[in-house]
């Protein structure tokens, strides 16, 4: 159903594309209410605060404090430079792909000097690189080391834990600031025991809200580095929202709609079991994807088709849970596949950025998904594959769904219902 | 999402239970509006009239005319029999499965006697039989003939030009009956051309709508026949609903969110392309249901495999594009698949009946749907079927994908863009 | 907002028509979610069986049964007759206005002798009278005595007590039939306590569901008449549905958006602290309605100015708390009056019938209203009054709200937090 | 219905707060719908390109460009300041009240020497002050005016007019940047005819929409001025925005839910027969709050009661058509009539910041109004005003809907239909 737009499409369209992510109905609903007073009380104490606290629970911090604004996820970066940083200080920006090169020409625009940790985005950083880069740096320049957790644009998570090790061992004091856009409550993130000091976080991905709401996590350390922060600011200034009585964490009109969306889908992850059961469907119905893209591309073979498909991802243990981006070889071929599939039902994104525009396709398996959306998604695009003419090894679906039927045996063996 | 049931279940099931169907969200949407005062000639001129014109199109008549019910389908059939007959007058109900079973029942407690011709529920009415019964009744006493068009239970569509044609070699009188409750919207059927005198349908199926709207299309022969009908009425009773100026159609309050939701399932039609692109539609979305059924029965064989699931109706030129109902051997398979498939996001239906109950499970693949929305079922039974140990042969949903690949790629051939 | 209607009105329109009633966005969400597998036992024991608890409460039974159907109001009214009497059988009218002369018509539509205990419409029925007349009737001929206990077209509420004390008084053994329509949930109704067999329900008013779904209450005594029941049947033949396990009170395709729908309606009235509640604030808000009516009719004075509005219902004391009729004397007056207000934001009704179509309006204060929407109904009005050059004393909306918060203070002063 | 609070009332809010405002169903509707491809050119065209040329015909300029943000408004003052503006430039503020304040301590905040022309918030600035002020300033350091078009903590409305001919006749070149926060699509506001350089606009009150879009409308002479600017910037950034092709006014993921909202505001706006429709219901609405205020106040006398409502505003020439901000005297008593109206179903605006808080309620009539919302608004009103013992002549709302009569009446005698 797309009556909101003109052409029409039967059958509703699966969201596929990673970013917003198909949103639950429920969290639609909740979103479409009338408006209310922002400053009653009843919509403070059980809405607001019980959001901040579900917040707190999702980046797994109880250190932390959250800071939230009506803005998309720049906004979110923007937060993070502006309160921690002073004009002439330098970051470290770790490359990954589109996004964290965009999140650095953000900081040189504030005025920030900006190093980049060159990389190979198809496997991402080298923390023994980080680390030695790291130790080079005796006076301490770098103010902070900027990480994109998952690379939106290219399907490769990085191992956080190994990156604050690296910092450590380089006994570095620069704050750690990662962007979770595209990892929050899908891909396993630990703000307090990973010591991250500034979190970057969007409503419109893990959390299924719609854009608009963005929030960053700040440790006790990146708080008190705010104290010296001289960069201009006020939209996004921690210190001015932290005076707003009772709420410590927002300034300006209160966008009621977004905080009872985000109640909802506080109330949906824990009904799930909270967030790690939600991270584990994740890393299911990923597996499942990536069975199938493999199967596209080498069938039961060692060595890959010509022409077929293939994983962006050259790092088997950084693969994606919220994202998987695939080569497709052959001018115009993504964008072909793409096109046929969302006639087909299937919204995909393709490619961004100087490594992947025009070179692949990208399917987002974050959010509110099941096996029935995941295998309507790769049974689409198996068909665009067939229709488009992209030479591959047919029954790549079959290989998911064989795949989620063992998981799930699996956990039945181990006890749980079906 | 299932937030208004109790148990959660992630992601958005895919609804392929034969009824209600999935209900386009624009529908749901159009039916969730405030109260209008039904007596607005607004109303009547904007949404309620062109409704009916609407309905027309769909049933495919302009000779007929159509009343309305706040009731479910069982009301269509109810109206259509106290309308045209009277106590102690005979009908003959041609045997299809549950649902003839149960129009004839009510026909019994309605006070009307009721022959059934028999037939072999999984390959329907020999319309040869038909004229045969018809031939000999020289008295004429039966005065309709009750068929259901596509019996939701079994997946069997019966040929209605061809029994319109036994009717007519047997140079009987009687009303013909038709019950379009799972065709309408979803298989061709073609009032006027097949002389059809009295139709049933309901909005909860190829309409799309939430369940409560049902309707009967009469035909001139059909309104003659009113006038003589004796059997007690007034809920039904199209005399009566005819007097309303100007809807002459419908007795009582007006369901006004109804008809704002019918109005937008007229509108979607229309979208498509019309009636008859949302039949083509339909046959190729339930041609690859069958193909990967097939698969799993006899995969490149001829022989069905032991225990595999196999399509219940027999008869190939009578598969019914709006629900496949599939034989699964052994007891209590049908239930478990239907069980993991639920667990899984999609939500199929059981048997119904003597005839299938327990024995089958069934697809609906009526209504909003699309390549994607079908893969993913067909990739969530596959899916069941191997956790549930139903031997198969792998790789049916490749079958549903290569067919649909080759239908797109015929259709783009013929100047279609995709 | 009237999007889906061709005329734009700016605001929302304060719907005020005696039915359906202004549905809360709640229920409206509630009602709009995907189709649901009605035979999961999630949903019978979750959502559909807690329904019937909270009908039973509604109507205050706990030995009645409930039966239900998707059907209109007159749905209801026909299950009542077709279940309980027999072709021929007698059943008693208690004249009201159109709707008890409707379901007059129907009985004789469904081969049911009628008498008809006429009264004056203004006023309704005198117990003592159809105490005599029941005397009479020493051959217990009359089967049933049927009442309307708030007569929708002209806001006259009958003493339900009184007339169960009449019937009682005659020692008639009549099964006691009443229409609750535009009284449940809006005005006192007790269904054991005041012996009624047969209750008739509709959820679009008082309980402020969207039209199409209506339901019985059944007394143990009005069951065992179904036993010898011989009137055809079979939509709403109640045997037939009490068939139905778990369900027992319903047949064919369950309308789950109108469970989910009630269920919310059940909700808010509980949130609202129980029927008694909801029907304290019906009687609060109505009365100030009918201070602004009268002091549109006469101000301070003791003689109705000429030409002015005047409350229809003549008996102080059956005073109706769902609607108030008023008499604007003047050819084509209220026709105008009501005009003018949907151009103001209110919606309202209108004669219906010989005794009221044409001469006068009708505010349904029933449902989901406040003080908010009351007063904008009435200032509305009385704009209209004033455009229309309808004769009146200003300040009718001054009285209303003067009496609002008298009404607010004494509660105050009970201890009620305002 | 509250639902989505914790408290329960009956009926729905009348939302008269002034901002956000009351979201029309079919804004919220629109709003709710699944994501969809923000790249797809479909919606480019179709939703976002027309989305951008509605706003210049809000804003009446045909020369300017728009840049939008996901933002509250907050994010529109900040967009014209860090665009237009460097690091030292001073502005000048023109005292208002609470926002006009807020404005400047954002300045300040950003780097920016402010200047503030004080005035009476009662009457808001005398242009004859401003001219002096800005002749005064030969050097021309002043480098913009900003000025708050209708300050929404006290419901005054100044003259845009005078004061761009203030600034004109001083000949001073500072860019003119407006606040139109609380005016756009509610009180007159002519960016081009005006000369106004940078107009700030938020989508939650005239516009109607969620909280979350705000957007900068932006002359030739602005969009110069950003070629010099140096003020740190990034997610504000109007030169990055231009970049994107074809949008040329957004930065980030689109959030596309606001601009389907957007879409139906304008659609709204255009079916009621365009902007200067909307100005004039508005103004008339309001007009009818002054006069039910002024009564309570003064009734038929000249002098004020004593411990009785007033409108803050105390220029007549200045009355904002969108806020009525009223003083209560006494200690407590606006809290008292806001918490009171609130549980009769009308949620209205408090004070806020040092002129008002505590001493006013404010009256939001701005957005999806009729009499039918306006009469409920003021009739909750005066019954909290008795509640509360407030003194006040009774009858206010008496004299509003007189008004509203002679306003109809005044239409119709000129040709309109009601």
């Amino acid at each position: 159903m797309t009556s909101y737009l003109t052409k029409h499409r039967p059958g509703r369209t699966i969201f596929a594309n990673p970013g917003p992510t198909n949103i639950p109905d429920s969290i639609l609903q909740a979103s479409a209410v009338p408006s209310i007073d922002f400053t009653d009380e009843d919509f403070t104490n059980n809405v607001y605060l019980p959001c901040i606290d579900g917040l707190k629970r999702v980046v797994k911090t109880t250190d932390g404090q959250i800071f939230l604004n009506a803005a998309t996820g720049n906004g979110a970066w923007e937060a993070v430079l502006v309160n921690l940083l002073s004009q002439g200080d330098k970051i470290l920006i770790v490359e990954g792909g589109f996004f964290s090169d965009l999140w650095g020409m953000m900081a040189r625009n504030l005025g920030i000097k900006v190093d980049v940790l060159s990389t190979n985005v198809r496997t991402g950083v080298d923390p023994a690189e980080l680390r030695s880069l790291l130790s080079k740096d005796t006076a301490h320049e770098i103010k902070a080391v900027c990480v994109v957790h998952n690379e939106t644009s290219t399907g490769v998570t990085v191992p956080l834990a190994d990156i604050r090790k690296a910092i450590d061992a380089a006994g570095h004091p620069a704050l750690f600031l990662v962007d979770t856009i595209s990892s929050l409550a899908s891909i396993d993130f630990r703000m307090d025991e990973w010591g991250v000091d500034g979190v970057v976080c969007g409503g419109q991905k893990g959390l299924m809200l719609p854009t608009g709401l963005s929030f960053a996590a700040v440790s006790p350390k990146a708080w008190a580095a705010t104290e010296t922060s001289t960069l201009p600011k006020h939209y996004f200034n921690w210190r001015f929202q932290i005076q707003r009585i009772p709420h410590k964490s927002f300034a300006g009109t209160i966008p009621s709609h977004m905080f009872f969306a985000l109640r909802e889908a506080l109330r949906l992850i824990e009904a799930e079991g909270g967030v790690d059961a939600v991270l584990a469907r994740h890393h299911r119905l990923a597996e499942g994807v990536r069975r199938c893209v493999q199967h596209w591309g080498s069938g039961d073979k060692v060595v890959q088709k010509e022409g077929a498909p293939e994983i962006f991802c050259e790092d088997k243990t950084r693969y994606s849970d919220s994202i998987t981006a695939i080569l497709i070889p052959g001018e115009g071929k993504p964008a072909q596949v793409k096109q046929i599939a969302i006639n087909l039902g299937v919204s995909l994104g393709g490619g961004i950025g100087k490594w992947t525009q025009g070179k692949i396709i990208r399917i987002g398996h974050l959010g509110d998904n099941n096996e029935a959306s995941i295998l309507g998604v790769l049974g689409v695009v198996e068909t665009a594959l067939n229709i488009a003419g992209v030479p591959h090894y047919a029954g790549g679906v079959t290989k998911a769904l064989q795949y989620y039927a063992e998981q799930r045996i699996a956990q039945q063996t181990n006890g749980h219902t079906l």
